[in-house]
């Protein structure tokens, strides 16, 4: 942590700060210049709370070198993490396919769809049974009755599941699901997260429309912090400027969470960018770039799903899509995971 | 809601359309042009689906003309709401000073600043209970007893308390506080949202990090959808390039949320900004440009605060500025509220 | 500046780093901790290229902690800046404000416009010759002819005149105009810039639609480095995810740039939010903020402007709004200058 | 182009803006419902300028259907626009590696890293001359001699040459460059654009750092109407709040511009990112998203670049990544062309 301090600071003013540092468990030295003076903190900044020290009136600025996260970091935790997942092996040099309707409608609908993914090549089957909708006037999840369909369609495909939960009083319902995803919009639920942080099930944790890559990393040490060490990171898309995707996707997410942590790393092209002719070209862009695992909408019948039929692709297009996924992961070296 | 269809749309396809949707209570017109041919929609759209509707082959974009939002919207209740707070009245005329400390800390700090700021001229005291803190080792809040203490304070100060849940496991223990505060990250916890609109409390609902100001709405359309039609708007900052601010204030939404929407706003100065020079010339241009309140963080000492101590004004700060909140407040019409 | 080493840094490279720093008129230290060693540097740091250092293998991250600007920069200009423009002081402790149309029309539309803006009480005159549009198909200014007119103007209302300049090629058609505009899409136009420094009007510069307050400090720092000194800062709305206005105005920037720099600071409500009915109130809100001039777009007959007729006030509703503007900058101690 | 009428519209005043609108050669509907009433235009509505029809008083919202470019637009012209720049040929099938130094600083250094990305297997050669840098302190670029020592490199290397202009006045020295690049921060110099309108060499157009995918088109759309129809269109980064990364690449642009319009798309990783390794990554899943082209910059020696020496891959790096382009490309079916 680097404290730049003001030019009116007075010698004793700077002297008190330094040695109140010196108790933290820190070690603080003052560097002097013809303009400015700065103090340096070398050890384990990551309880200083960089705003208390911000507001004292003798300090301009304060940036912090070292990154606030332990347990998420590569720094301390070299090794790729794996996750299991029935047998599929989550940042393990395959790549995952997770694929399915954005909302579980009916059993008919959600049988057809996961026989056609697993057909396809698709790894896992995601559903959503809690289903965070802008209007309180649109379809909200069939719920519990969601996930007995979604273990239904396990039984029949073989596939392991994933689905959203949207409020830790809904936890016990997802004992017998095989993934936990925390939607965009709970990035930040920290309540929810220190309670994923006591369950032994792998997180895909989302990363917040308008959330950083650090917020990202600092959103699963919560998770890790409570001891759950099994977190899959999820880019899919922040909010900018242009209208003519419903977000923008942050490719660039995918070196860069591989060098600052160790977790795996899941790109979901179909919210990020809301429009069904552009999951392909960014599937397989993400492929390229390194990630391990896509998480794609697909839908029987786009025009008359419940939630986001815009980005959803029909059997048939995921199933081509799917073709060209597989042949260039196999390309790349880290082939599609066993279905 | 405008269709707009592509080109190699089929006359039997475009008919199709329009037959269904004619089914859905809404007036389907079809109109002609050169280089494009557009549905009309004419009707209560709130319940159509864009998504569906533009993931048919046929269509090449679908907009929205109404707002999805009803009961949060000033077309259908012209009147401005005012909500009484014992005795204060936001939106009906006047300003409201919500002050107090970011965190709840001890019985002393809480006391202290509550009484300084009753002095200065608040009319309502604020202070977190339960903290959202990005990072796992951060201060996390007093819990129950943080709310105990706020009630302590109002006892003492006669200051109703406005304070932060952040779980709906947590709900009863609001039983006597007078207005529960959602924050920016829990602006669209829908499954909160929802049990919120069962509670006859005010809420403060504070907008998203990257809300749009018609996501906001919804939100607040969340709550009232419920039967609590008390809802309280508040701009807090919304992320954008800029570093040299924690956020950037948008106070454009004052007119626009007064145009759209018929309840009252708070501005909050303090987030927005993340720091305290800025509070002030912040204020003042809220309360120049209409707001119905302020939310500004005090604190006794901020160098020693347990959370956001680089935003907070200590009480002599804060009497300053009220000095001028009041007399610009008095010169534009709506003097502060009583306290 | 600040360079934080990678772990993998040996000692001889960090030596023979710190010898060639030390030999760029800087003092380089290091300094040694347990998870990382940084070196910082203290001196005149504007000219080292952040970019080459950061190019190291054995640099992680460079941060720079003294501002990269001088001459714009209040640390070494403690006083305010006060332009003068045929006597009005713009920095000066008063409040200016520039009315016109967005563009320079006809005669009789211009001269009809600049008598009620001063009539009003604006106290300079605002249009535009030389119009940046997005499309090659709307009109593109009236050129020299439109400067022609403005001069006309000035001769008939003794407003002082503002007009935009595109492209250096143009230069000798405003030897006779009194502040020249560089236009937020002409912010980083450099070469622009550099000839503007050579001139010895003042140049009033607007803030790109993405640019940090630090680029429009350096752009004034460009203009600066010529030898002109008489740079007037503009905000006008910043580009973000909200769609209800056309940009998102950042009234922070006032207060941050008075803090950061010694020139007057304009903010133009018109451009910002790109909705007449916003006007007001923003230009209110940024009187209280403390800025030294307003910006407002004023046409006769809106709906039949030949640009941007969407944010431009008839000549009644400046006249009232003029009204709330006068009292409250009377108000607030800086008076509107005289006109 | 669909107009939304507020409420108050009164009949008349409606009847006499269709009647206004049906004299501008389109032609205007009323769609009358229960809660709004709308216009809906049809026709050439590329000259209507939707500010003035926004600033009428009975108008609530106008919206635009159709796209305003004409000749940048996929509708009017469906086949792929192949630009040949000395055989390479651009947008034809292929891929093409325009790589070299941010800065054309000597000509030894030129010569050496010219002939190594040769070696290496780029198809054209990129260098700056005249440079845009936030300093006015920083390195300006060599100008005239700068182009002077392209041209040698492409006597020595046959390697087409793109360099960016920043100025019009500098024109003549662009004679005899193969590709003239325009900058970002000039994708809305106008005077610029149509003057490039008016010569017959390719124009590769950098997109804004906070333009839409229309404003890029737009700009095309400018230089187009003036004749030349050879433009290159390239995305290199957004602005948003991630602040890992210089800027956020948006890869979506690739098919959103291929599906929008019929002219060559390039992606340059290195100003997108900022960071040397994030360069393969990022370039490879360019490549798999269907990309024409990359720019990448390559420098001899990162560290002692006078420019941009942090997202400069040295020559062996980039040899290296050329050859996963390479072979990527070939397995994508668009192989490098020849070099």
């Amino acid at each position: 942590m680097i404290i730049i301090l003001r030019d009116s600071a007075k010698d004793e003013q700077v002297d008190e700060l330094i040695d109140r540092l010196n108790k933290l468990d820190v070690k603080a030295n003052l560097v002097e210049g013809v303009h400015q003076r700065i103090i340096t903190l070398i050890g384990d900044t990551t309880k200083i709370d960089m705003d208390s020290v911000q507001a004292m009136e003798i300090v301009e600025q304060v940036k912090r070198v070292q990154e606030p996260y332990k347990k998420a970091n590569r720094r301390f935790h070299p090794d790729d993490t794996v996750i299991d997942v029935k047998g599929r092996k989550l940042g393990g040099g395959t790549l995952n396919i997770i694929a399915g309707p954005c909302s579980v409608e009916t059993e008919e609908q959600l049988i057809t769809t996961a026989v056609a993914v697993k057909e396809a090549g698709a790894t896992m089957l995601r559903g959503g049974a809690f289903k965070p909708r802008t209007s309180p006037y649109a379809f909200q999840g069939l719920g519990a009755e969601g996930i007995r369909l979604l273990i239904e369609a396990r039984k029949i495909t073989g596939l392991p599941i994933v689905t959203e939960i949207m409020d830790l009083k809904d936890i016990d319902l997802f004992a017998d699901v095989d993934v936990i995803q925390v939607g965009a919009r709970n990035m930040q639920n920290f309540t929810l997260l220190k309670e994923l942080g006591h369950c032994d099930k792998p997180i895909l944790l989302k990363r917040g429309l308008s959330s950083t890559l650090q917020e990202l990393l600092m959103s699963a040490e919560y998770i890790m912090a409570g001891g759950n060490e099994k977190v899959i990171l999820c880019e899919r898309g922040i909010r900018t400027f242009e209208p003519k995707t419903r977000n923008t996707l942050d490719l660039s997410a995918v070196p860069l969470l591989k060098y600052h942590s160790h977790l795996p790393v899941v790109i979901d092209p179909s919210h990020a960018t809301g429009i069904a002719a552009l999951v392909e070209p960014m599937s397989l862009a993400a492929v390229a770039s390194g990630c391990d695992a896509l998480e794609i909408e697909v839908h029987r019948d786009p025009k008359n799903a419940w939630s986001d039929g815009a980005q959803s692709l029909t059997p048939e297009a995921f199933s081509k899509t799917m073709e060209k996924i597989k042949a260039l992961a196999e390309f790349c070296g880290r082939p599609v995971d066993k279905n």
